[in-house]
């Protein structure tokens, strides 16, 4: 069995320090010391709306080395605190780029780093799309795949992670549309693995663009579909589960169907 | 804009003339005399729950030709009626095989058969898998694409159809399972097209198998995600609807992301 916490913050647009408070404080409640896994929200310490190039040069960090930034040292001291791991999203600097990143630390150490491929609407203006490979993240309790937010919607992700082996999907999200929630719901049950969503709540109404309001919903969802824990859609909430990722091992469908065993690969056009 | 029904219906297994008769019935309450599209469910005239290879024989018919069974000949007096598309699901014998198969008919001619390519459960005992090619068809308005029931789980068969050109995807199903009518919302937004699924109601309870009770809910969804008719869970029910097939030819999610046009296919393992 893992224990996994997915923390669901409401952050302050660019008051970085203060956000990354507001998760210790959310953390510090927790029942479990030690999570095998922390979950946390897309961009989840610098907020989304940005507005400027500039903007978003000013609040990407490098994510390690000796001029590493709060977010990533964060999440570093985090995983050292909890022996385990913590996924997270920032806006990270890369060779002159900035990528809207998921960082993966164990115990202390950062395992990877992923750059969003699907960049959702204004992000195409601030972040470079991610070149791959998708992230796959060899773990303690079996493969772990991670994806950020609107790669969800390109079944082909969550379907290449879990044909690859991952037995769960850690996910941080900015949630805004409202399909989200059900449709990692399928995403589970389509390829019968865990998937943990990290969104956030609240608005962010920048610079005269339309707002933009987080749905909130976080969730932990089973193989099976059955949603395990979900957060509310307004608030800030820190989710507690236990599950045992090696059931995302059997593909079984119902007695005679294997969502795996059965695929067509040779009929299919992708 | 095309005019479409999709018929719920709640057959009698085995009883393939009174079956058809109910489906009649149903019709003749339409609204529109002539739509262009009629979409019927799977086995919608013989009924699902089989328990021998021998009723599966007894059941299944040939489409077209002098020996044509009922039901093809059902569906081809319908289309001529219609002037329009019919599509239904009906136990296909072909050389010497049985197939969960769709016949596709427009205005009194069989255009084509296609046999249901992932079986679920129990099926795989009564039937041969189809070998292919997934189901596209030029109409009218523009290729839609056919699926039978569980194939929807499989995201690459709508995907398979989406990416070939399909505007609509016509699905007889016969669901059992809890997560189609919200499946199919994401197979429609995830591609951007119009579904159609008709399902049936009603319980199943022969030969001392588990009871197979049907969930009804069929349902017409545009690419957007919106639910345009839904039919009620446990009760008969036609669907009419409108819409304008063209629509699904926006593959636009948000004013810079769109659904296609992003696909990062050298990064997938499929």
């Amino acid at each position: 069995m893992v224990n996994v916490v997915v923390v669901q913050n409401d952050p302050v647009f660019g008051n970085v320090s203060g956000n990354l408070e507001a998760v210790s404080r959310m953390l510090s409640e927790r029942q479990v010391p030690r999570p095998d896994l922390i979950v946390l929200s897309e961009l989840f310490a610098s907020g989304y709306q940005f507005v400027s190039v500039s903007e978003v040069k000013e609040l990407s960090e490098k994510v390690s080395g000796p001029d590493a930034g709060p977010t990533g040292s964060f999440m570093k001291n985090l995983s050292r605190e909890t022996k385990g791991l913590v996924v997270g999203g920032f806006p990270c600097q890369k060779d002159g780029r900035v990528t809207n990143a998921a960082a993966v630390f164990k115990n202390g150490e950062l395992l990877t780093v992923y750059d969003k491929v699907h960049l959702f609407d204004a992000e195409n203006r601030w972040f470079s799309p991610g070149e791959g490979p998708l992230c796959l993240v060899d773990t303690d309790f079996g493969p772990m795949g991670v994806m950020i937010c609107f790669d969800w919607l390109f079944p082909e992700v969550a379907r290449s992670l879990a044909l690859s082996g991952a037995l769960l999907i850690a996910h941080p999200a900015n949630w805004v549309l409202p399909f989200g929630p059900s449709g990692m719901i399928l995403r589970s049950v389509e390829n019968r693995i865990f998937t943990l969503t990290a969104n956030r709540v609240g608005t962010e109404s920048r610079g005269g663009l339309s707002p933009l309001t987080y749905i909130g919903q976080s969730q932990v969802v089973a193989p099976s579909g059955e949603v395990l824990a979900r957060a509310p859609r307004e608030t800030a909430a820190i989710l507690e589960v236990s599950f045992d990722p090696a059931r995302a091992r059997n593909k079984t469908v119902a007695s005679e169907s294997d969502a795996f065993r059965q695929r067509r690969p040779a009929l299919y056009h992708l």
